[in-house]
């Protein structure tokens, strides 16, 4: 399994008026924490499309136990469960506040996809290399 | 059943540089549906807060079968599939664009909850008497 | 003078803890406000970048006078002062409440520029043929 | 003068079709200057909103020089030339990217407010006293 964590503090503009953060900007502070995970294994997402290869979401589930509060510093894990074998890659997800309480559970499913043909296609060897190591 | 509609022209801001609406603005898109399906039943959640009560979101799924882009209108289709019997409400929602072509589907899990106290509630019985009407 | 009137319904995640709309969301009514004047004119900004021009942002002021609410329905009002004369186009704008209290005043200054080159250009003829009945 | 620098991520979320990051998205991050230089001094944002002073903002400008790109390290800088003297503080703002060309300049205008009363207000004593260090 791969773990990466990152952390990231709560914006105002992130809260709403029940006083936490808008449960749609996970899908921010998901995506910081994916793009965190693969910058560890020395490869960038920005780095990916550069190659040509998109990684649209195509599936994102989460559950909310606890708020997130203005300036609170959240800690983002992420983890890999299993190596992609064909052009699906499953991402879990949790936010953890200041107190370890876990917050958030996530799972998101992206697709490799060339960028030019809009068809499906698998991960970069570059970035398959490096997680085989963790598997 | 209970099944409302409403129509959402997608803003600049919320695409990102795939060129398609970024995923977590659904969550947007997802909101504004089930607001306009309260407004419709002649309620709405704004009401809701101001009687003490409000709905935080405690799960969300979705999945994303086509993007959506710059400046498509597009159709949100918010179904309530059991009348709630206790604190929870279940919302079934779907994305079309004006090619009818289904987008996106999801499903949003909030809870009834008493602001003062925190603690769960149930349907305001003005909102429960109206909704029964499609049960 | 130009002037266009559009309405927009403010979304809950849209509000910040403060109970009003976060500041930085006035920047998408701005746009909402700027596309449907453009719309009006029989013409879309989506056309105009299919034509290979698109307008950037190069300044963007506003004042806030009074606070907007959750479910507030808004009216955006759009103002072109004067005719373009070369690449650079500047809007006024203004946000009402539903009792006509004057919110935000804002200008906002765009650029016309080929996408392919990233060099100013001058508005579209189809679009400034248009225009020029209004001054 | 008291001068602070922060760092900011773009974020995908943050971009948009024209791929550069789309203007409204700089309210957060001269937000986000403005809380860590305060953060600097040893005091919060959060802090004050604590003691029942809030800071809306009241008047926002900006030019956008050059753009941000997604996964850009952003350096965000944040000055105030003059202590304020009553109700009204003005920070002046810059985002610098990593080959620290200059991208967009600001200038942000906020009211030290009581929330009780909503009424005008100082800047906290606590804080003052800290900033009168700087000039």
């Amino acid at each position: 399994m791969f773990t990466a964590t990152t952390q990231i503090r709560v914006r105002y503009a992130e809260t709403d008026q029940m006083n936490v953060v808008y449960h749609g900007n996970y899908a921010q502070y998901f995506e910081v924490g994916r793009a965190e995970a693969i910058r560890e294994m020395g490869f960038t997402y920005k780095g990916m499309e550069a190659m040509g290869i998109i990684m649209p979401i195509v599936e994102w589930h989460a559950k909310f136990i606890r708020p997130a509060h203005y300036d609170d510093l959240l800690t983002v894990k992420t983890m890999l469960k299993e190596l992609p074998t064909d052009h699906r890659i499953e991402f879990h997800q949790e936010v953890y506040n200041e107190k370890e309480k876990l917050l958030t559970t996530g799972k998101v499913v992206l697709y490799f996809m060339t960028a030019d043909t809009m068809e499906k296609t698998v991960m970069p060897e570059v970035l398959a290399a490096k997680l085989r190591e963790y598997f």
